[in-house]
C-alpha cells in the first residue's frame, strides 16, 4: 500500500513539476515576446504625447477612448465600448498664489486646484493662515483659531515607509477630507502640502470630497518647497496672508466610455479574467505613469497572446476604465454590467501603481485560492517578481470582489511613483521601456496561468 | 536527555531569535536614519554638478579627491590618501562622424572615442565599412574582406536578459577587444554599437584594450540610432563610406589617490570591513550613477554609524577607489598595500551598479561564510532586499579575494543603468534620492551585521 502511495505521490509530483516546467517555458516565451516585440511603450508614447492629460469629460479623454479602441481592435477578438456618465470638472486658468508678509515681502508659490474644488471669487481669496498637521490639531484650534482663516495642512510623507504607498496612505486624508474638516470650523479655504516625497516646485493635484452638509471652500495643493517656505515664513510672521485665485468649475456630467477588448476562452469562455488600467488621468501632466502605463500594459497582454498564438482556455478581457481619478464611474459601471449580465469573473487584475520594474503581485483572495496562486511563485522569480505578500487589487476592480472575483494588483517598485503622481511631470520620458514591459510580462504570465488552470 | 536537548535547542533558538530581533531593530534604526537624515544625495549633487566628469588624471578627478577627503573627515575617525599613478587619456575636441553615401547622401552621426583610443589623422579617416556581429564573422571575412576598411560591430544587447548586466556581459567584447581583433585583418578603424538597451542619440564611451603585438587603430562608439541608420544605409549602399575624426591622446601617467576613511573597531580593530565605490568616471557625463552613487553611499555608511552612535566591533573603512574606468590602478594599489601591511580584510563590499533601488547583495564567499550571511536574509526582506543568489563583488575589490576577504556587491535594480552608463546623460537628475538612500541603508545593515558577528 505504502509503495502504491509513494508511486502515486511520485506520479503527482512529477506531473506537477512537468507542468511547472512547461509553464516556465511558456512564461519565458511570453517575457521574450514582450521584451523583443512589445508595443506598449510606443502606444504610451502616443497616449502621453499626442493625446496628453485626459481628465474625465475632456476632449482628450474622448480622444483616448478613440485611440485605445483602435489599438484594441488590432489585438482583440471583440472590441466594444461601455457608456457611462462622468463628472466634468475643469481647471480653468492657471492658478495664482502668493505669500504676503509685512516682514518678509511677497513670494509667489506654485499651486494646483484640487480636483472638484470650487473656484475662489474672481478677485481671489486673501486670509491669514493657520498651519496644522492633522485633524486633531484642527479640532483643538476650533472655531476660535480657524474662523475666517486659510487652513494649511502640512504633514509630510513619512520617509521611513519603505513602500511609498504607505506614506501616501498616511498623508492623503489631509487632501481628501481636509477642505470640509476645515470648513466645519469656519475656514475660508485650504492649502495642502503636495502628496510626495520629493522636495521640489511641482504641486500635485488630486481628488477631494466635500461633505454635503458643510459649506464648500476652495482648496489647492502647494508644492513641497512652497509648503516649506510658507511654514518658515509663518514662524517668523504668524500674521502673514496667503492669497490664491482659481477659477475651476464643475460642468454638467458628460457621456464617456470604458473601452473593452476580449479574447474568448476556448474551454471555459464563461469564466472571465479581466485586466485593466484607468484611461483618464489628471489634466496637469500627461498621465504617463498614472495610468497610461496600466492601460497599455493591459492591451499588451492581449497582443502577446495573439502574437504567440496562445489560445486561452478562459476568456481574457482588457478594460480601459474611465474616471478613476475623480469619480470611479467607469469601474462602477463595469461591475454593474457584470452583475446585470450574470458574468462570472474569476479574477480581476489592475495595474495602477506605475510602469516601474515589477516586484510582485498583490492578491486579495480566499486562502485556498491564494494558496493556489502562490504555488506559481517560482515561475515568477527569474523575472525579479518575488513579493506576493500584499493584499489588494485596484480602485477600478475592487467592486468585483463581491461577485466572487479574486483581485490582483501589479506591485511595481514604488520609489519614484510619487515624484510624478498627479503632477505636471508625469510625462512619457519618466517611463522606462523595459520596466514597463517587464510589468506587462508579469501580468501576462499570471493571466496565462489563471487561464490555463482556473482558480 | 531528550528533554535537556530540547531545552538547549529552545535556548539556542530563542537566543538566535532574540539577537535577530535586536538586529532587526538596529537595522530599522539604520534605515530610518538614512531615509530621514541621509547626506549622500546632497554629496552626490556636489560631486556631479560642481565637480562633474572626473576621468583619472583630470583636474576634476583631483577636485573629487579633495571634496571626498573633506566630507570623509566629517564622519571618519581617520582619513588619509593612498597615492597611485594613473593613466591620463584626454578626449580632445568633440568627435565628428558622418556616413557618406553616393545613393542616400551625407548624415552626421553621434560618436564618442573609446577611452584609450589613438587619434585619427588630423584630416580624419574615411573608408568603406564592413558590418559584423561577432569575431567569428570577422574571421570568416578575413583580410580579403576587412583590409583597408572600418569594421562596424553591431551586435545589440539581448533584450531577453532580465538583468541588463547579463546583456552587457554578452556584448562588451566588441568594445573591449574589437579594435585589435579588427586590426589583425588590416582594418583602419572600428565603430562599435553603444552598449545599451536604449535606442537613442547618445553614444556610450568605455574602456578598450589594444593588444601589444597588433597595430593600434582609432576606435569609437556610435549611438544606437546611428548604428541602426548605418546598418540600414549599408544594406542599400554597401560601398558607402564612414568618416570620423578624433584627436584624443594618452599623456604621461599622473599622480592621483584613493581616499580612505575609517572607524576603528572596538573589539577586533584588526579585522577590516572595506566598503567603496570608484571616484573616477568617464568624462562625457557627470558620473552620477557610475559611480558617484557608490562613493557617496560608502561615506553615508560611516555617517550613519556616527549619527546613531554605533561603535562597530570591527574596523569599517570606506574607500573612494581611483581609476576603475580605464586602468583599475586604485583598486590594485589598495590590495597591494593591504598585503604589504598584512591587513586582515574579512569583507569587502562595492557599490558600482548604480544608485537604484536595491534588490539584493551578491556574495562571493566560501560556502560556510555564505551560509552565515544568508541567515541574516530575513532582516533585509522588509526593505525589498531579497536576492542574495548572485556571485560577485566589484572590480576594485576583487583582488582582495586572494587575501581571504569575502566579496559583496550591492545589487540594485538594473533596468535603467545602461540608459546612462558611460554617456553624457549620466547626470545627477537621473538619481532618485530614496533609491540611493535605500541602497546605502542595505549596505550599512550588512556592514553592521558583519561588524557585530564577524565572518
Amino acid at each position: 500500500m505504502k509503495k502504491y502511495f509513494l508511486s502515486a505521490c511520485y506520479f503527482l509530483l512529477t506531473g506537477f513539476l512537468f507542468s511547472q516546467n512547461n509553464d516556465s517555458i511558456t512564461c519565458r516565451k511570453i517575457a521574450n515576446e514582450i521584451l523583443n516585440n512589445g508595443k506598449c511603450y510606443s502606444w504610451l508614447d502616443y497616449l502621453s504625447n499626442k493625446v496628453g492629460g485626459r481628465l474625465a469629460g475632456s476632449p482628450q479623454a474622448a480622444a483616448a477612448v478613440e485611440y485605445t479602441y483602435q489599438i484594441m481592435k488590432t489585438v482583440a477578438d471583440t472590441t466594444y465600448l461601455q457608456p457611462c456618465m462622468v463628472p466634468h470638472w475643469v481647471r480653468g486658468d492657471k492658478e495664482v498664489a502668493k505669500i504676503i508678509s509685512s516682514k518678509t515681502g511677497e513670494q509667489k508659490v506654485p499651486i494646483f486646484a484640487l480636483g472638484g474644488s470650487i473656484a475662489t471669487p474672481d478677485a481671489g481669496i486673501s486670509a491669514e493662515v493657520v498651519e496644522v498637521h492633522n485633524f486633531d490639531e484642527l479640532k483643538k484650534l476650533g472655531k476660535a483659531g480657524v474662523q475666517g482663516k486659510i487652513v494649511f495642512y502640512n504633514r509630510p510623507f513619512d520617509e521611513t515607509e519603505i513602500n511609498t504607498f504607505g506614506a501616501y496612505g498616511k498623508a492623503v486624508d489631509q487632501r481628501w477630507a481636509g477642505p470640509s474638516e476645515a470648513a466645519k470650523y469656519g475656514a475660508v479655504g485650504t492649502v495642502v502640502r503636495s502628496m510626495t516625497n520629493a522636495i521640489d516646485d511641482n504641486p500635485h493635484t488630486g481628488g477631494m470630497g466635500y461633505k454635503d452638509s458643510i459649506p464648500k471652500v476652495p482648496c489647492c495643493a502647494i508644492s513641497t518647497k512652497g509648503a516649506n517656505l510658507l511654514s518658515t515664513w509663518l514662524k517668523n510672521d504668524p500674521k502673514l496672508k496667503f492669497y490664491f485665485k482659481m477659477n475651476c468649475q464643475t460642468l454638467p456630467d458628460e457621456k464617456s466610455y470604458n473601452v473593452v477588448g476580449e479574447i474568448k476562452g476556448t474551454e471555459h469562455p464563461e469564466e472571465i479574467i479581466v485586466i485593466g488600467g484607468h484611461l483618464d488621468s489628471w489634466d496637469v501632466g500627461h498621465g504617463a505613469q498614472d495610468d497610461g502605463a496600466g492601460c497599455v500594459q493591459s492591451i499588451e497582454i492581449l497582443r502577446a497572446f495573439k502574437a504567440l498564438g496562445i489560445k486561452p482556455k478562459r476568456t481574457i478581457r482588457a478594460v480601459m476604465f474611465m474616471n478613476e481619478e475623480n469619480g470611479g464611474r467607469g469601474g462602477s459601471k463595469y461591475a454593474e454590467l457584470a452583475k446585470l449580465n450574470k458574468e462570472k469573473h474569476i479574477a480581476a487584475m489592475e495595474s495602477d501603481a506605475g510602469g516601474f520594474t515589477p516586484r510582485g503581485l498583490s492578491i486579495d483572495a480566499t486562502s485556498d485560492k491564494k494558496e493556489k496562486i502562490l504555488k506559481w511563485k517560482n515561475i515568477f522569480m527569474p523575472y525579479g517578481v518575488y513579493d506576493f505578500s500584499a493584499n489588494g487589487g485596484g480602485a477600478d476592480i475592487d467592486a468585483l470582489k463581491d461577485q466572487g472575483s479574486v483581485l490582483i494588483g501589479l506591485y511595481p517598485d514604488s520609489q519614484r511613483y510619487f515624484d510624478y503622481h498627479h503632477t505636471a511631470t508625469d510625462t512619457f520620458d519618466k517611463v522606462n521601456k523595459r520596466e514597463l514591459e517587464l510589468g506587462a510580462a508579469a501580468m501576462t504570465m499570471m493571466v496565462y496561468l489563471i487561464s490555463e488552470y482556473g482558480l
